[in-house]
C-alpha cells in the first residue's frame, strides 16, 4: 500500500502543499494558495483600517497562513484522489524569521479587535527592516558586554531577526508587548495550529533568536541591558525548550483536520525552515556538500561535526539543519535580483527585439550571447553588492561597482561579468568556509536559478571549481518538508525513523552535472584576484566611498522629501 | 560695401565654407562637401585596387579636400549671390595631425600610379592610431637622451603626432618615404594648392611635429636615433621656419580661382587648426579664460604669457594659438561618446518608448528626468575614462567605472553620473592649469554638446565653479578660419591687422551664461574629493586592474581569433 507524507512550503506570496510518495520521494501532486494580503507593506488591509506603514515594513496576516491549510491541502487531496489515511505524516517549511505576537491560547493580537489597526501586532515578515535601530542596539550591547554568542552569528546580528522585531514592538508599542503572552516564529505558530500544541523548533530558535543547545539563550542581564521590561522575554513569552528538528511535534487536531481533510491524529513535525529543509530534500546529509539555494538570493548551508568560527559564517547552529550536526549558514544578499535588475534597467531596446524576434526572454538571449565570451574577453570585473553584502563582509551598505568599461562594450558582456561577480561571491564564501576549517567539496544547488541559467552554473563551478550537482525536484522546501513528515510518522507507520533514512530514498539529484573545466578554471584565477583585490579596497575599508555615496544619497533624499512635503508638515 | 571673408573647416567626414561679414562677424551663408572616399578605414578605394588595412588604420583621398573647393565654395559664393570680388581673404583650418607625403611640387604621392596600392602613401587621418609602436619609439628614445621638448608636451607624445605618423611611413615602407619630398600637414597642403606656395604653420608644427620658437625642431641626432634614415628628416622633407599664424601665406592662383570661383589673388591665411582656431571665434584674444570644444571629446585651450611646464598639460606652444602668446592645450578623450555609448548600450527600451510618445529623443528624455535630481541624490559616482584618460593621466588604457549602483539604481541616475563624471574630469584639467601657474577664471565653450544639453552644461558650472558662456555660432572653426582670412587681407583691404582685432567685431557669444549654483557647487565637492580618490587609486598605480583587465582583453580576443581562422593561417 502506498504511503504519502504532506509538505507545505509557505513562502513570501504563497503556500505550497505537495504530496510524495514516501518510498520513492515521487511529487503526485501539489496546489498552491495566494496569500489574499500577501506582503502588507503599503498599509494594513482595509477591513483593519487601511493604516499606512513606514518605508521598510513588511507584514504578513496570519489567516492567510490558516488559509493555506484550508484550500491548498483540500485541493492536492482532491486533485491526486489520494486517501487521506494513506497520508502518514505531514510537514511544514516557513520563511524565517517570520513572528508574530499573540495571547496564551495561540490568538494573533491582530485579530483582536483592540490591536486591528496597529502595526506592531501584525506578523513580521522576514524581509521587514524596520527593525534596523533594535538591530545595532541588540549588537551594540552585546559587544559592550563581550557576549560569547556573538560569535556564532559572525559578530553581527540582522534586523531581520527575532529580538530585532522583538524590540521594536516593545520600543513603538509597548501595549501591544504587554499584551503578547507569547512571541513566536509563525513556522511554530503555524504548527501550533495543526496540533493544538505550542512547540518551538531549534532551527529559528538557533539561526533567528541567538539560541544554542549548550548556551541556551543571552542571559537575562543582557536582555535587561537591552531594555529592562525585556529581562524576563525568553521565560515571559517563548521557550527555553526548543525541540530538534526530525521530531513530531504533535498530532492533527479535528478542528485542523476539518480544515486540511486530512486525518485527525495525523503526525506533524516539528517546524522548520524552507532553506534549511531544503538540505537532506536534496540528499545531503554529511559534511563536505554545500547546498546553495539560489534566487534573487542565495542561501548556502554546509554541515559539519564540530563547532567552527570564522569570518563569513552568519550562523552555526547544533541541531540547526541536521539532528546531530552542527548547521553552517552564509549567503549573498544579491543574484538573481541583479541579473533582473540588469534585464530591467540596463539592456537596450534591441535586446528585447531581439528575444521577441527568436522567440526567447532577455535573460535567455543575452545568456547566449554571453556564452560565447570567453573568461577575461569583455575586460569587465564588477563587485556585485547591488543589495549589499551578506557573506563575508556583512554589510548592507556595500554597493555595486563596474570596472573596465570602454566604448566597446556590449550589454551581454555586462551581464556575463555580473554573472561572475556574483560567482566570486561564491568562492569567496567557499575560501572562508575552507579557511574556517569546514569543508566544500563540491556543491547541490536548487532554487529557481539553477533551471533557469546554464551559463550561470558552469561559470560557477568554473568560478569556484567545484562541481554543482542540481535538485531534480523543483519544489525542494515542499519535498524536504514531507521528508520530515515521513519522519514524524517513524519507520512503524511506513515513514522512516531518521531524515538521513528518509533523504536515502525520498531525495533526487539530476543525472547531469556542472563540472569545473579546468582551462577556464585557470583563467578565472587572475580574474578572481583583481575581485579580491576589489573586495577588500571597497569591503574593508580602503575606500569607503560606497557608505558615504549612501549617505549622501539618503541626504538627498530626505531633503527632496522635505521640499515636497505641503507646508507646515515639515 | 560690405566685405567678406570666406572660412573653410576641413573635418572628419566633410569640408564646410562659410562666408562671413568682415564688420560684424554674421555668417551669410555656408555649403558643405560630404567627402566622397570619408574616412578610410578598411580598404583602399576599390580604383586604388580596394587593399584591406590593418585595424587602428585611418586613411583619407587629397583629392577630396580638392573637391571642397571645387563644390563648397562655388556653392557658397551661388547661394548668397556675393561678388567674388567682395572676399577679401580667405583661411582655412583642419584637423590635425593630418598629415601626408608628396613630391616636391605637392602632388600627394597616393596619387601616382605605382604608389596607389600603397597605404602609406595616403593621408594619415587624425585619428589613425597604427603608429602606436613608433610612437613608443619616440617617447622611449627621448626619455633615454633626455630630450627637452618632452616636458612640454607632458612627458609623452601621441601616437596620432606628425613623427609617430612619418616614422611609420619609413618602417613600413621605406620606399615611400625615399619618394616623399615632402612630409607635410593636409593644413599646410591645402593652403599650398590655394596659393601655389609651400609654407608650414606654428600650430601644427608646435603641437603636434615638436617644433617650438625657442628651440627649434628636435635636433638631428635624436632622429638618427630612432632610425638612422630619419636624421635629415626635417631639412630633407619639412621646413625650420614654420609661419606663424596670423600672416598671410599668399594668394590664391589663377588655377585655384578656377577651382573656387574666387579672384585670383585673393590672400590666404597661414594654415591652422580647427580646434585653436575656434579660440578666437568665441573672442578669447587673452588669458584667463579656457574654451572649451565639447563634443564626442573635449579640446581645452588656455593662453598665457609665459611658458608653464606642468601635468596634465599635453602641449605648449607659442604663437601656438594666438600670436604673442603661449597656447597650452589639455582634453578628455570621452564626453559626448560616453553619452551616445550609454543611449546605445544601457538604456532600456522603456526609455525609448516613452520618448517616442513625447517626440523628442532618447538624450532629451534623459536629460529631463536626470535634471530632477539633486547633486548626490543617484549614489552614484563615475570615472570618465571609456575612452582613456588624456589629461591629466594621459593613459589610453584606463577605462571607465561605475560606484554606487543598487537595485534602485535607474538609467537617469547614471547618466547624470556620468555626465557629472566628465565634469570632474574638467574640473581636475582647470585645478591642475591652475596649480601650473595658468589662470582659468571662466569658460567659453563651443562644438555640439553645449547646444545640446543645458543640463550638462549647468553641471559643468556647478561642478568646476565657473561662468560658462557659449558660442553665438554653431560652426566656430570656420567662422575663426574666417577671421583669419579677414587678418590675411589686412585693415587696408578692408580686414583686420591682428586677430584680436578680428575678434572683437567678428566674435559673439550667446547672451546667457551657465552660472555655478553656490549650494549645488558646495553640494559637489564631497561628491569630486571622492572622484578624485577614485582617480588617483585606479590611476596612479593603487591598482592597475583595469591595465591587466585590458591585457586579459586582449589576450582573450587573440585566442578567439586565432580559433576562428581557417586551418593553415594560424
Amino acid at each position: 500500500m502506498t504511503k504519502y507524507a504532506l509538505g507545505i512550503d509557505f513562502g513570501t506570496e504563497s503556500g505550497r502543499a505537495v504530496l510524495v510518495d514516501v518510498a520513492d520521494g515521487r511529487e503526485v501532486g501539489s496546489a498552491v494558495y495566494r496569500y489574499e494580503n500577501g506582503v502588507i507593506d503599503e498599509a494594513l488591509p482595509a477591513a483593519a483600517g487601511a493604516v499606512r506603514l513606514e518605508p521598510d515594513w513588511a507584514l504578513q496576516d496570519p489567516d492567510d497562513y490558516i488559509r493555506t491549510f484550508q484550500v491548498a491541502v483540500p485541493a492536492v487531496l482532491r486533485e491526486t484522489g489520494i486517501d487521506p489515511s494513506d497520508v502518514i505524516g505531514v510537514g511544514i517549511d516557513f520563511t524565517a524569521c517570520t513572528m508574530l505576537p499573540t495571547l496564551a491560547d495561540g490568538t494573533p493580537l491582530c485579530l483582536l479587535p483592540e490591536f486591528r489597526a496597529e502595526p506592531n501586532a501584525w506578523v513580521k515578515l522576514w524581509k521587514h527592516h524596520a527593525a534596523q535601530p533594535e538591530a545595532d542596539r541588540i549588537n551594540g550591547v552585546a559587544r559592550n558586554a563581550g557576549e560569547s554568542w556573538l560569535g556564532r552569528y559572525g559578530g553581527k546580528i540582522s534586523s531581520e531577526w527575532f529580538f530585532s522585531k522583538a524590540l521594536q514592538i516593545l520600543d513603538e508599542a509597548p501595549h501591544v508587548y504587554a499584551a503578547a503572552d507569547r512571541l513566536i516564529e509563525a513556522a511554530d505558530w503555524v504548527v501550533w495550529q495543526l496540533t493544538g500544541e505550542e512547540t518551538r523548533n531549534t532551527c529559528t530558535a538557533g539561526y533567528k533568536a541567538l539560541w544554542s543547545k549548550r548556551e541556551g539563550f543571552p542571559p537575562d542581564a543582557y536582555f535587561a541591558a537591552l531594555d529592562p521590561r525585556l529581562r524576563h522575554v525568553v521565560d515571559e513569552k517563548m521557550s527555553r525548550t526548543p525541540r530538534p528538528i526530525g521530531e513530531q511535534a504533535g498530532r492533527l487536531t479535528t478542528r485542523a483536520a476539518g480544515w486540511t481533510s486530512l486525518r485527525a491524529g495525523t503526525p506533524v513535525a516539528v517546524a522548520n525552515v524552507d532553506a534549511h529543509v531544503s538540505v537532506p530534500a536534496v540528499g545531503v546529509t554529511a559534511p563536505g556538500t554545500m547546498v546553495s539555494i539560489m534566487g534573487t538570493s542565495t542561501c548556502d548551508m554546509v554541515v559539519g561535526p564540530e563547532e567552527k568560527l570564522f569570518e563569513g559564517m552568519c550562523g552555526v547552529v547544533e541541531d540547526g539543519i541536521l539532528p546531530g550536526l552542527f548547521g553552517f549558514e552564509a549567503g549573498q544578499s544579491g543574484v538573481g535580483d541583479i541579473f533582473a535588475w540588469f534585464v530591467e534597467n540596463g539592456v537596450p531596446g534591441t535586446y528585447a527585439d531581439a528575444a521577441r524576434k527568436r522567440n526567447v526572454d532577455v535573460h535567455a538571449l543575452l545568456e547566449a550571447e554571453a556564452a560565447r565570451l570567453t573568461p577575461g574577453e569583455s575586460g569587465l570585473v564588477a563587485l556585485d553588492w547591488w543589495n549589499g553584502n551578506r557573506s563575508v563582509l556583512v554589510d548592507a551598505d556595500l554597493t555595486g561597482v563596474l570596472v573596465g568599461a570602454t566604448l566597446a562594450t556590449r550589454a551581454p558582456e555586462i551581464y556575463r561579468a555580473l554573472i561572475e561577480s556574483t560567482a566570486f561571491g561564491m568562492r569567496v564564501i567557499i575560501d572562508a568556509f575552507e579557511r574556517g576549517g569546514v569543508a566544500v567539496n563540491d556543491i547541490v544547488a536548487c532554487g529557481g536559478l539553477p533551471d533557469r541559467n546554464r551559463l550561470l552554473m558552469q561559470i560557477y563551478a568554473d568560478v569556484t571549481g567545484r562541481q554543482i550537482r542540481v535538485s531534480a525536484s523543483q519544489q525542494a522546501p515542499a519535498l524536504g518538508s514531507a521528508m520530515f513528515g515521513a519522519v514524524a510518522a517513524g519507520a512503524a507507520a511506513g515513514g522512516y525513523d531518521t531524515i538521513t533514512d528518509a533523504a536515502a530514498r525520498m531525495a533526487h539529484l539530476r543525472d547531469e552535472a556542472y563540472v569545473p573545466d579546468r582551462a577556464r578554471q585557470a583563467a578565472y584565477e587572475p580574474l578572481f584576484q583583481e575581485y579580491l583585490g576589489l573586495h577588500d579596497y571597497f569591503g574593508r575599508g580602503g575606500n569607503d566611498v560606497m557608505k558615504r555615496l549612501k549617505a549622501m544619497r539618503g541626504r538627498a533624499l530626505a531633503d527632496a522629501a522635505r521640499a515636497e512635503a505641503p507646508a507646515g508638515r515639515a
